[in-house]
């Protein structure tokens, strides 16, 4: 198996690296995850996060699995174990069912960290082919380099409408409970040299009344036919909020996150998290609401970026994405 | 002097003691408030906090400097530095304004702290009589027992619902980046028995779209004379929200937060606070936007609950506030 590397992954040609994400921004620590077991952990407490990043992750792990000798049933219960570690981001799924029966697990993965490379490299073009001069872009969550194997999906559009001097700042929602934006996109920024402001999900919509963001930018971990899609939990009010302002919402999601079995956005399973995530240690015993994740309607969006170019709402309302997926 | 006590204050006839709010629900830590430097540093501090009480505690502040032998321009200059602790919430300058040339300062300060109990009580009565059999009620921050002398505002308003056996829960906004929901608000709830349910401020979106919330109420740190209103930052998104959703919308508040001064809500001014609420400790650096309140317009609300009543949109629309400040 030949080597290979991203912001958040690095394979160097034995065993899987992953940074644990839990751990950023104060250390960058880097966890075995060659064993699918480990990679199931790693998984279900977010070391290992972005819907297409854990689809290579997931891949990988298998694939080194394989090389170090599992049966051919190991190897299937290993696969279905990673399918099952997570339920709503459908990449993780469409990876895994990938490397069924895999002739060569080795080079199936790589390929999946390849393509993922260069999915996000066709969204970012189409992406910033639609952001105008001098926008300032709200995002939420963490799209970037620790969410895929390449520069990300709403913010490797971001990065690219940056690099192409048309992007003046990043405001970024901290993206409770779990903080990824705080901890996770606000670090990848600061790296990549983009002006960024953090904020807290609250204060998003004072931003957008006040023509203070032109754009609103978020990933997708599945989009239904429909073009409904489920993103983390905070997203749907986002869209709500933006719509009500006028400013223009676009999910990004390469064809990885598209899943035409789910007519509509009801019919994603949506994960219920621990209570201690919300908890911390402010409100003990407390009972508490923590989906992972939220729906958002197509009415709502602009349109959605994918690799295979940018469709506007009107078409997707018309004819969904079975048009894309062929 | 006599004494009297709230849930977060007890005036003990010599000695103001105020709940220190920063260290809820954890330790229940007493500090001494009866020197108003003292309590310019605890109200700026949100050691106490909640507009109604932050009068209170400044109003008996005075009165325990006049009773410890300030002269006249050290009492001066006292109630000026308390007046100017926090800018947003009015009725700070309103107790203090009510204390200024006072004869008996004691007097002024304990009529303050009855009518309040007062005020809160008659809310409860108004705002409780608009609520229906099996509600659940969204809010956020907290406007209860520790953000005035007596039972609350839009809390006391819940709390008087729920003895009449209306409410079927309370949800509870954890209210970032300072968390008086998680750990203000879920305290009070719980030590009153009220069922509640925590969540982070970006969920509240889809409890308002699934019909899982019946009714949204809120405090206000002021109220413009044509019924827009300062509150906690969220409660602009969250009406927005509860608009789209088409949930009914109720700010709480008493005659002491309406500013007739204040033509329209974008006159009030809105405290920016420190970057550290929102970084803490998972975003070393980044720059923040925090502003701690944020200006709802009338046209969103259902109707705003006052000692005096009830005054729905359209009146609000058609005639302000000046009528009911008569």
């Amino acid at each position: 198996m030949k080597p290979f590397e991203s912001l958040g992954l690095r394979f160097d040609g034995k065993t899987l690296w992953v940074l644990d994400q839990t751990r950023l921004p104060h250390e960058e620590v880097w966890a075995d995850g060659s064993d699918p077991v480990h990679m199931v952990s790693l998984i279900r407490r977010l070391a290992v996060r972005g819907a297409p990043l854990m689809g290579v992750a997931a891949a990988t792990s298998l694939a080194c699995h394989a090389e170090r000798g599992a049966t051919p049933r190991q190897y299937e219960t290993a696969r279905l174990a990673l399918r099952a570690a997570r339920p709503t981001a459908v990449n993780l799924a469409w990876a895994v069912d990938r490397m069924r029966d895999a002739a060569d697990p080795a080079a199936v993965a790589e390929a999946i960290f390849n393509e993922d490379v260069t999915l996000c490299e066709r969204m970012a073009n189409h992406g910033a082919a639609l952001i105008g001069e001098g926008e300032a872009i709200l995002t939420h969550c963490n799209t970037g380099g620790l969410a895929t194997a390449g520069i990300g999906t709403a913010l490797g559009v971001i990065r690219r409408a940056w690099e192409q001097g048309k992007v003046r700042e990043v405001f970024v929602d901290e993206t409770r409970p779990l903080l990824q934006g705080a901890r996770l996109t606000a670090w990848e920024l600061k790296r990549l040299g983009i002006p960024c402001t953090l904020l807290t999900d609250s204060m998003a919509a004072i931003l957008l009344r006040d023509g203070r963001v032109q754009r609103v930018l978020v990933g997708a971990d599945r989009v239904a036919a429909n073009g409904d899609f489920a993103n983390k939990v905070g997203t749907y009010g986002l869209a709500v909020l933006a719509a009500h302002h006028g400013v223009p919402f676009h999910p990004v999601a390469p064809y990885s996150t598209v899943d035409l079995a789910c007519a509509i956005g009801a019919a994603i399973p949506i994960e219920q998290r621990d209570a201690e995530e919300v908890r911390r240690d402010w409100s003990p015993e407390v009972p508490v609401f923590n989906p992972a994740f939220d729906v958002t309607p197509v009415s709502l969006i602009t349109s959605l970026v994918t690799d295979k170019g940018v469709l506007d709402r009107a078409t997707l309302e018309a004819d969904g994405l079975s048009e894309l997926m062929r």
